[in-house]
């Protein structure tokens, strides 16, 4: 016995998300079903909504539904203070910090030799312009703490540094609240690597 | 810092479904942002169709394209056999045991009093019809091992009982490849209980 087809077509694209295995896949098509068509409407509008008018920002790559994100059109963000990142989500999760009031350059991903992405297939060319435009003083490479993230700022260090500008890579190191004893060998050589004079 | 507009939207739309939290939806919302708009489509075009073309089964409340499912028009399962489900996916659950050569009936839910669902929300009078009318042998009872599906089938039992068909319950007891160190009190009643003479 197989779902109808309406159904399995609905399960299948479910299926396709990440994170969304067949029993996932299955409860949310069954909670579609159930919920008002109304609602399902909603849902399906807002996907179609976000292919239509969700773009990149011309100038920092960031997701926006203007030619130029709100960020890169607020004077009071210092535009001389850059931190390069892989992907929109990472830019989210530093402007969740509150604390840093320069502007962003998303890089579109990291070099990984493993995926096939070289250096060429990211917005390395377009960093370096803004970086001589603007007359950038600092860029921070906010890359995640792995292999590729850390390939890609060594590759960036030696490119900047040209124009002048610093170079800075955020902290590695044991997470707030951590626990010593959980963390693993790798995090323990950054904590005790990046230690700080009290 | 916001999403942009239409992306807070749809981050909102996807937090609503079951098991999906802010960070979950977050990174659906990301992932369909970054598949080519043909991919995004696919996934919204099957909710809506879903949406219009999949009701409830005329005889038995599953869910099909069709005014009757293919169960109920399957001549080679079994009429007078029926299998009592609350819910269309524990009939899939039942289905995919290949062992059950009855039909099903569903009841929509199960008699719930903290939830305010009274046995007449439930597919009752319906269930009664059929097993008048195709002269039921046996009835099933599946509903989950919980308050409200004990609560269910209970309830039924004596509704069923005279029009003639035998009544019997789905076996609770120790999950297969399960350990009983680890089983729950409740559960290790029910298997003692609904132990077997070898």
């Amino acid at each position: 016995m197989h779902y109808a087809k309406p159904l399995a077509r609905l399960v299948g694209e479910l299926e396709k998300l990440p994170g969304i295995g067949p029993k996932s896949a299955q409860r949310l098509a069954f909670y579609l079903l159930r919920i008002p068509a109304d609602e399902a409407r909603q849902l399906a509008e807002a996907i179609l909504e976000v292919k239509e008018r969700i773009g990149a920002c011309q100038v920092c790559f960031n997701f926006t539904d203007q030619p130029i994100c709100d960020i890169c059109r607020n004077d009071r963000r210092d535009k001389t203070l850059l931190c390069v990142v892989a992907e929109p989500r990472d830019l989210l999760a530093m402007e969740r910090t509150n604390e840093f009031t320069g502007r962003y350059h998303v890089l579109g991903g990291v070099i990984s030799p493993m995926d096939r992405v070289g250096p060429e297939m990211l917005r390395i060319r377009e960093l370096m312009e803004r970086i001589q435009h603007d007359q950038v003083k600092e860029v921070i490479l906010a890359t995640n703490p792995t292999v590729e993230g850390d390939i890609t700022a060594l590759y960036l260090t030696p490119l900047i540094k040209p124009f002048g500008a610093r170079v800075s890579k955020i902290a590695f190191g044991l997470p707030m609240g951590g626990d010593l004893d959980y963390a693993d060998q790798a995090t323990l050589i950054q904590a005790l690597e990046g230690r700080r004079q009290l």
